[in-house]
């Protein structure tokens, strides 16, 4: 179906994104694999470029870019033509909004423009070793000491762990409530705050995911974000942006290893047929186009659902576990029509299965996005 | 999400339409299936109703509707409150569409009018007894007689098969050409057209699927469609909207069963807790609601394709086959959730449980679908 | 895999039933399924050959063969050649046992004989509206009245409910302790019980599946079935077996639907080839064939276990649980590979695949057999 | 169920090589999977306790163990305790039986001592770019020059490619017939044998996967295996064996994964309970367990059959196929009850998973095994 969701303008924009990422990213991507992490200057590259925080208003630097289909040309393209370890992402889209919704204006002026430029590389810090991504079980703490918070606790799988020059750490703040939570922000360089080593990870082997120490870590009171007390709130307000940003990127990587895929079969010849004239190679390709065509319909529907401001958690729940598991299921049918070569690091494949078994887990399990919808469904 | 499909317009329509079904066709249906026919009177109460051939012209007692939304409409309230086995969609938009396009203007005026009124009951025969859907094996033939052609052969699974009045057959014209095929207009009471017994089907039991014999029936040139060499042409032309008219109906079918099961699981209490508040119950909620959701995306996206003249073949394969596979999940499960109780026909899940079976296989089957759509990418 | 379960004693006795069922069932099948019942006779018919209660004493007229093989034999020449709906291994394994085991002297001498000739049929009634098989949740009672117990209550979804003289009825005894039960045998004539019609079901068409009615029923106390307040063990004690029988049969219904099908698509022609000779065909049924003797494996496994007294509940849950959704898969595929045709009664793969429909619910569903399973995992 | 299939002899001898595994091979395995090979020293290590070769007769320093059994407790052992890319099977079971049973007695007493040692190890050339397992597409040649063999072309995806001594190379013998194939045996040092690097893999991160080059390598004639004509028919003998360790293999990683999982899913706790007490894990538990039962029953049949020399290639093609499924469908399921610790290296189900991915693809993969079943069923 000729898709019929970009306008003109996003199609120049995505060739100059692309442009950027053959030259910056592609000749480099395995370097930063076997590395573990991302050079930190990539993100000033990304800055130098207008990539970063698109949304970000003029003032400090940013474009201003409301329309959200932008970010997704950005996200496709990294997924086809990128590094998924390098995942700007993050910062741009999933930190710094909390300091645009959250955060006052002498915060906004202070902290945003180094963002906006990459100088200064955002992470967040809420799983915690034994409580997953359950946030009540959260053992991290702040207490109140007049001019400054005094913060205790371990974080961990913190992607951009290493390279982050300020993180917004949750902690809980009442010793009373468990569910009073406050984000702090906790900048490179400050007394206690310490890193762990880069964690191995199945896949995404560019991305500096690690654990943090925070060991009597002096927040100074201008580096709390809103109400100390409401960053559970504060936490929910993303997800649908964040859950849609997950569907695009498992949508990407799925459509990326579908087309290597469709290249390959083909080219392999096997008894004397190409690989492409077998009716098990055709009925699982059609399979799987159909499967992705169904998830994009969907997730471009989302995307114009979120400009109009109308997304909920619910339907982006849907789109993240519908997507997810779409990929899941078209990398490991790739891998298998790929035979020996797919698992080869030297056919993409190889590392876009690898990278895809954390899409069904993180950002909210499927598990968790079912629960979601049945409670959207039964009224609890 | 909220579904913005329709207008005010549609839903009008909507409420009146499912007025007519809770009257005179949920009170029936069970005598109707018992009976394994629908009585003709039907069609002329929809007739009646302008419910038939919608898009006719007005000359010929039409509502001259051209947007597809209100078929689909009529389609999805049929899914739900009407009678699967009464299928007089394939009246109006499978078969009166080859009057309108291949008819000519003497066929269409003497022939249309009561196809609008429900007098004159369609069906179209091209199934054979062991040639299946594969037009080339088929064996019924005709041959050009001067002022009539000589009709022989037997169709089998033929929908309306008894109560239909006029047939739309499909026979070689060629015995050197195996691709040349005619349409011809047999009418009830020809000579040498009989029609074996109603045929014993898993579901869909309210449907009068029969065997038509041809001996020797003298077919009037006058009641030739068109071109009688080129049929195989005319029977490919209306391939998108058939796909899509079924991708509705299925996917109808899985919403229906979808809403009875979670009126069912709310009730049903187990060791002392509704189904509804079990982990499993709820995420198989979850995923079920997932796919339905994305599935209608992809039809209505579908739709507004077909209405823009845009849609298809390939496309409306990829809505047939997804559909139909959803369909077959859904009712599966929406089965297992009732326990012992999804067995019994007093549950509507049971019948839509048989009434779904056929819809992976008629059509072109799900197999057949895959092979279209793997074509469309890898070009041949 | 040459199998090497059973002797040439079992190959002779499967001939011989296999004649039988030839002769008497294999002609009347339709007849039976119209109907909705199987007729008395029947019973009689399997007495007079000495096919019922195999295991009985030879006191009571029975065969005293304790080796679970040949039941077996019994169950997959049902499957193969007999009627799903004339189940009569209800009658000899699932409901005579009772008296076997908590009968006393004279309710043995008095009943079992005429169960062993096919003059007396049975039946076992659990299961009630609204509460399927929890037996917590029963709301049928009986109360001490001195000479006899007095017994209300209604009870569905009974097997043999029409044809039943002798039902083994299961009710609360304690009204301070619901999970005291007590068995009672409710003979046919009794005042006060009374049946429903037989319940229109989605396959198993021959069987006939009722509700019963107890109202005031006056169960004298030699009719008591053991302790009556032990009824909750007794109910478990042959659940090991009833497994096993459902895997016998599932299983065999599964094999039949497959070597249908298998002859099905070696004659069938599509696009001038046969069927068998696709690509898709073959992968569909080298993966059938291997489900199949994988699962035949165990369950031959199992059988050998339980002739050696050693067939654990968990083991037999293993079993009911793969081999019923194996036959779900098989059956499923094979009406598919028959296009069309699968869907017309006239193809056995149509009723094998709705006969199948039931075995992932009764006897426990799926659902419950993973749960057992679960818990002799982490032991609770 | 307890299982019958060993004896105390073999549980014995499962202690002895589990404290060899414990010793020998849990520390170093993560060293081995960094350095992308195995210490020579360590195939030492193994012949000098006997674990080489076990069925080699005792003239040659072997064991002469026939009962299979003793090679699957190996197998087991190593799946648990053992590291998957230190892959000494290949070596006693996939390629020194090329010497018992085509060597003539010079070259088993010149070879098989030192393969029974640990000195020489072997390894099996078959596999080219481009060709896959298509041995009819090898391009390969050996072209006869009296008193030695010329042999030329490139291999790959050959195990224990680095550390191999001894290689047997299936060459292309007669230009005129692409059937006719000979075995050579290729030492290290020969003019004109060269190895490429390491292949990076998805996972068996400790196996030195590599690509080989002939390139005018003079074989002498005592290197020739058996008859040069014949390698064809040769490289069929083995593959009931062969099947049959890599089902064993599968099914111990699925094990393996699968109690890592359940003591995780104990442990870990999530909204306040144990993640083992969630209805979604205990039927996840449940379906997989069940697999993992049926599976190990066929295996260990499948074992006796071949103990008995039954063991057929159709036989074991079912039991690779099968077991390779399950190990596929298992280790995503644990990944996931992991949530995202299953991602990290740390946890060992993160490398069972990627372990498990070629498991459907190499020694012929799941589409190659459902042929041959197929063909089993269908007669061609």
């Amino acid at each position: 179906m000729q898709r019929q969701h970009y306008t003109a303008e996003h199609e120049l924009f995505r060739d100059g994104y692309r442009q950027f990422l053959r030259k910056e990213v592609l000749p480099h991507r395995e370097a930063w694999r076997e590395a573990g992490i991302v050079p930190r200057e990539m993100f000033r590259k990304m800055g130098e470029h207008g990539y970063l925080l698109i949304w970000a208003d003029e003032k400090y630097g940013g474009l201003g870019v409301e329309d959200f289909r932008f970010q997704q040309v950005m996200l496709e393209e990294d997924a086809r033509y990128g590094e998924a370890g390098f995942y700007h992402t993050l910062h741009s889209r999933l930190v710094a909004p909390y300091l645009k919704h959250f955060g006052n204006a002498e915060q906004q002026a202070r902290l945003l423009p180094k963002c906006v430029s990459g100088e200064s590389i955002l992470a967040i810090a809420m799983t915690e070793p034994d409580a997953g991504s359950d946030l009540a079980g959260m053992k991290t703490r702040a207490t109140d000491c007049g001019d400054h918070w005094l913060l205790n606790g371990t974080k961990t799988y913190i992607s951009n762990g290493i390279n982050a020059d300020l993180v917004v750490v949750a902690a809980k703040t009442n010793p009373d409530n468990p569910r009073q939570i406050g984000l702090f922000l906790v900048q490179r360089g400050m007394e206690g705050f310490e890193r762990g080593r880069t964690l191995a990870k199945m896949g995404l082997k560019a991305q500096d995911t690690a654990e943090l120490f925070f060991r009597d870590v002096k927040v100074p009171k201008e580096n709390v974000l809103g109400d100390p007390f409401k960053g559970f709130h504060y936490l929910m307000r993303g997800l649908a942006e964040e859950r849609l940003i997950g569907s695009v990127m498992y949508l990407g990587n799925a459509w990326g290893s579908f087309e290597v895929t469709c290249e390959f079969v083909k080219q392999r010849m096997v008894f004397g047929k190409a690989l492409s004239e077998m009716q098990n190679t055709r009925f699982k390709l059609g399979s799987m186009r159909t499967e992705l065509e169904v998830a994009q319909t969907y997730v471009d529907h989302c995307v114009d659902r979120h400009n109009a401001a109308e997304l909920t958690a619910e339907v982006a729940a849907m789109a993240k576990l519908f997507t997810s598991e779409v990929e899941g299921r078209v990398v490991d049918e790739c891998v298998q029509l790929h035979g020996g070569a797919g698992y080869m690091e030297e056919y993409e494949v190889c590392w876009r299965y690898t990278n895809a078994r954390i899409s069904r887990v993180y950002g909210g399990s499927s598990e968790i996005m079912r629960e979601i919808v049945a409670r959207s469904i039964l009224g609890r």
